[in-house]
């Protein structure tokens, strides 16, 4: 092993290292729990964000750039849809995840979200549209919650996961924006949050902050750093969210109605310069991860495995990683995790989101100026 | 006047500035709503930092270096007083407040705060004590509450103010220590808080946080920097608490059970390197400070004039500062602050605290390694 990685810093020293690729296209991988068939369904996507498949089996996929397919049960691309708002495409922000509604099939509708620029800076905003009935472009699109205040500098941390909850409600995780962190702590300010929705935007009168004064009603928890991942346990109807930590400190939690998440009063990871951010990981009234990862994976989209064709994926959540890329599997039982495999650690393909596919495979975006989306089938 | 500044310039050329002094003893100032005399009641004391007058008329003085003395109705120093423990002189550390219990008179009890070295590095401590019958030592020292955890670096933010409450309870106010800042948003630390105990140093029942888990049942409330002054609104029987804010955000504070002052999740002041901490000075569920000053006057002690001897004194709470040095006096109706005037501003003399005297004078301690005693009565 010793050898054939000098042999491998020998041939590729720093900064040409070999190009990330499958080793073959069909090979089948070995895992613990499951021997799958890893083939590229679709490539070609520019730096893919989220997707959701439809009905019909064709995936709706974003590119960060402003763009969204549908990808054929082919792996075929569409042209880019029509009707799709311009978004500010720069730094972390884009056009980023992508959701169904429930009643898609009859509505036909679908939220998204993205950096925008408005008066004032950039701000993360969720949009509601209809899909056409012949898929090439977006109609009646309407923003329906902008995450104020918008931020003259940066252009990081937008968050951007889009899930609904047992009961249909809607759900839109929120980053941190990466200037001023304690806007996670700040209950009048969206960013750094998990907000709750109906499909118009408006805040439901249960959330945890309605009556009290200042505080944006929108609000579902809060103290969360920079959130990719947001998925619905289907055994717990939990909502399960990623985070991203500095460095080091990233996180699971399992999310509760106007819990604080701790960000930047309490964390696992220090600054990227190594000084402390917090000595504590926990306090008092605030809610532990259920995982952390230091070093960071840099988690991004979560899956829950509930399908068939993987007996032994059953119960098990995956998590798309961007650094230390790769797949994720963790095991879980209720609202806990109790293990973890890596998958696909040895490719070094960054990952940005996965889905569990109706025919029981799992299809990942790869993070790549030319992107892939995976696919991992009983093999 | 430019004259006069232009002479005083070219006299004592930058880092040669005249000696802090008055002008001459027994001088009268005039200020807007009184007249008075200043004089140096006493002098030779080292750093002193807070004060307590005995029912007898002598004062009970600390230095911030270890002593506690007594001051004679004629300004004489007794020696240093015996059984006073070794305390952490470092920095900011040292012995600071002194207080006596509401029975003094016939319990001889008093409570005094200090920066302590214990296993794992130093902490604010309050200590119990009884003042010998002849006044020379202190007997049965006891201390009753240490704001753990310990602290191995640093020596700084202290805070360390003990006041009574209308109800006699007592309230200790501790820093943030200036290395993790969000200490004070932690309520299972008790760095950057202020603690309502019992004269054993036990929580209170009714303390707000006694039923959270994991949460100090001594915090009272939370969200401070580095508060040096702490006095009982004599009008409202409010605590009112002065803390130092960074480069600029000075906050009085009024004291409510379990309330967040926010400190460091809002805050007026940015780093002393200029950069930001917090773009909000206020958010929904923290409580904004009363009266706010930047630039930085350094509030340390504060004492609220309910004496005869200036009628045009009364409901001024005053305010003794160590940068932009001087006294502020603050006019008050019920709880809010509503005029501001600066006192010996002109002498550059760092003040530490400020106290009414049993005859209506106003006693200051300046903040000096000769530090004096200076008295503001009717002229």
């Amino acid at each position: 092993m010793i050898k054939r990685i000098l042999a491998l810093a020998l041939a590729f020293p720093l900064g040409a290292l070999p190009p990330p690729a499958l080793a073959q296209n069909g090979e089948v991988v070995r895992s613990e729990r499951a021997n799958f068939r890893l083939t590229t369904f679709a490539s070609g996507l520019e730096r893919p964000w989220g997707m959701a498949q439809l009905p019909d089996g064709q995936l709706l996929v974003t590119e960060r750039p402003g763009r969204m397919r549908l990808v054929g049960r082919d792996g075929a691309l569409s042209r880019p849809l029509g009707g799709v708002p311009q978004v500010e495409a720069a730094s972390q922000g884009g056009l980023l995840d992508v959701a169904l509604a429930p009643d898609f099939e009859r509505s036909r509708e679908i939220f998204f979200c993205s950096a925008m620029l408005v008066q004032g800076g950039a701000l993360t905003r969720l949009t509601r549209a209809r899909l056409a009935a012949d898929g090439a472009e977006l109609e009646a699109v309407t923003p329906i919650l902008d995450a104020t205040p918008a931020q003259s500098s940066g252009r990081q941390h937008y968050g951007c996961r889009i899930a609904f909850g047992a009961d249909g409600r809607l759900f839109l995780s929120t980053g941190d924006r990466n200037v001023d962190r304690m806007r996670s702590q700040r209950l009048d300010d969206l960013a750094g949050k998990v907000l709750r929705v109906d499909r118009e935007g408006r805040p439901q009168r249960d959330n945890p902050f309605v009556d009290q004064p200042g505080a944006r009603p929108e609000v579902f928890s809060h103290g969360h750093r920079n959130p990719q991942g947001l998925a619905l346990n289907p055994w717990t109807g939990s909502l399960w969210l990623a985070e991203h930590g500095p460095r080091g400190g990233d996180e699971i939690n399992v999310l509760r109605p106007g819990a604080n998440y701790g960000w930047p009063v309490v964390t696992h990871g220090v600054n990227y310069s190594g000084t402390t951010i917090s000595e504590r990981s926990s306090a008092p009234g605030m809610v532990d991860p259920i995982r952390v990862w230091t070093p960071v994976i840099s988690p991004a989209g979560l899956a829950f495995y509930d399908a068939a064709a993987f007996p032994g994926w059953r119960r098990s959540l995956f998590v798309a990683a961007l650094n230390s890329p790769g797949l994720v599997r963790l095991t879980t039982d209720g609202d806990q995790v109790t293990g973890e495999e890596r998958l696909l650690f040895d490719r070094r393909i960054r990952m940005r989101d996965v889905l569990v596919a109706q025919d029981g495979s799992l299809l990942v975006l790869t993070d790549e100026s030319d992107g892939r989306i995976l696919r991992l089938a009983p093999g």
